[in-house]
C-alpha cells in the first residue's frame, strides 16, 4: 500500500518554485490511487484564437503526468521527463482537465518495484477533452530515482 | 521570394494574445530565412531545481516552429499544431534558445506550395542546447491554411 499521497505539497511545489505552473494556475484536483486530475483555467492558458494554447495542453498534461510518476513512487524520489508524444486532435474550448493514469503496471506493482531498484521508467497517458470529446493526448515517459532530498 | 518577415507583429501576437508566451517572456531573436530563433530567460522558466522546466523547454520550441511555419508560409495563414515529439536529453541550466528548422522543402518550395495549394503540412525540427550541448528537440508537424484574417 502507498502512503496518503501529498496532493497540497506538490500543488505547494508547483507555485513555488515553478513559475509557469503558477502563471497558468494550475491546480491539483484529485488522486483516486491510479488516476491524478490536474485542472488550468481557459483564460490563463488561450492561445489568440481564444481556444486553448498548444503550450498550455501540453504543459498541464506534463504536470499531471509528472505529479502522478511522483505519486506512485511512492517514495522520496528526483522523477524527470526523458520523452513525450503530443496528439492535438481539436481546439478545447473550455477549461483544461488533465487526466494521467499509468501504462501498464498497476499502482502496487509500481511501488514495489521502487522500493526494491530505486529506479525505474514509467510511462503514462494523459488525455485532455474539450466538453466531453477527446481533444488532447499526451504520451509521457518519466525517469523515477530514490532521493532523500526530493 | 518571400516578404521581408515581421518578427515583431509575432513577438506583439505573442504578447498581446498568449498569456503563457508573455509569462514566459519569450522573444523572438532572428530569422535568416530558413531558421527562426526564439529566446526565453531561465529565470521565469524554471523548475524546483533551478533548470529549466520540461513544460517551458517545450512551449518555447513550440513557438519557434510555430513562429517559423507561419513566416515560411509567406501569406496570412492560420497554422496550429497537430503533433509533436518532444526529446528530453540533458539538463538546460542557462537562458531558454530555441532554433527552428523546416524538415524538407527549402523556404522558396514552401511558399510556392502554399500560393498554389492554400494549404499545407509543415514537420518542424527546434533544438535547444545546454552550453553548447544538445539537450532539448522537438519535432512538431504543423497544418497552414489561407486565411485572410490571420
Amino acid at each position: 500500500m502507498t502512503d496518503v499521497p501529498d496532493l497540497a505539497g506538490f500543488e505547494r511545489l508547483l507555485y513555488e518554485h515553478i513559475p509557469l505552473a503558477s502563471a497558468m494556475q494550475v491546480g491539483v484536483r484529485a488522486f483516486d490511487g491510479e488516476t491524478l486530475t490536474v485542472h488550468a483555467p481557459l483564460a490563463a492558458n488561450r492561445n489568440h484564437y481564444g481556444t486553448a494554447f498548444g503550450g498550455s495542453l501540453y504543459t498541464v498534461a506534463l504536470v499531471a503526468g509528472w505529479g502522478l510518476a511522483r505519486l506512485l513512487v511512492a517514495a522520496p524520489a528526483r522523477v524527470v521527463v526523458q520523452s513525450a508524444r503530443a496528439d492535438y486532435k481539436r481546439p478545447v474550448n473550455e477549461d483544461l482537465t488533465a487526466i494521467a493514469r499509468v501504462a501498464g503496471a498497476g499502482p502496487a506493482a509500481i511501488a514495489a518495484e521502487f522500493a526494491a531498484r530505486g529506479k525505474m521508467r514509467l510511462d503514462v497517458e494523459i488525455r485532455i477533452a474539450d466538453h466531453g470529446r477527446p481533444a488532447f493526448a499526451l504520451h509521457a515517459r518519466f525517469a523515477a530515482r530514490a532521493d532523500s532530498d526530493a
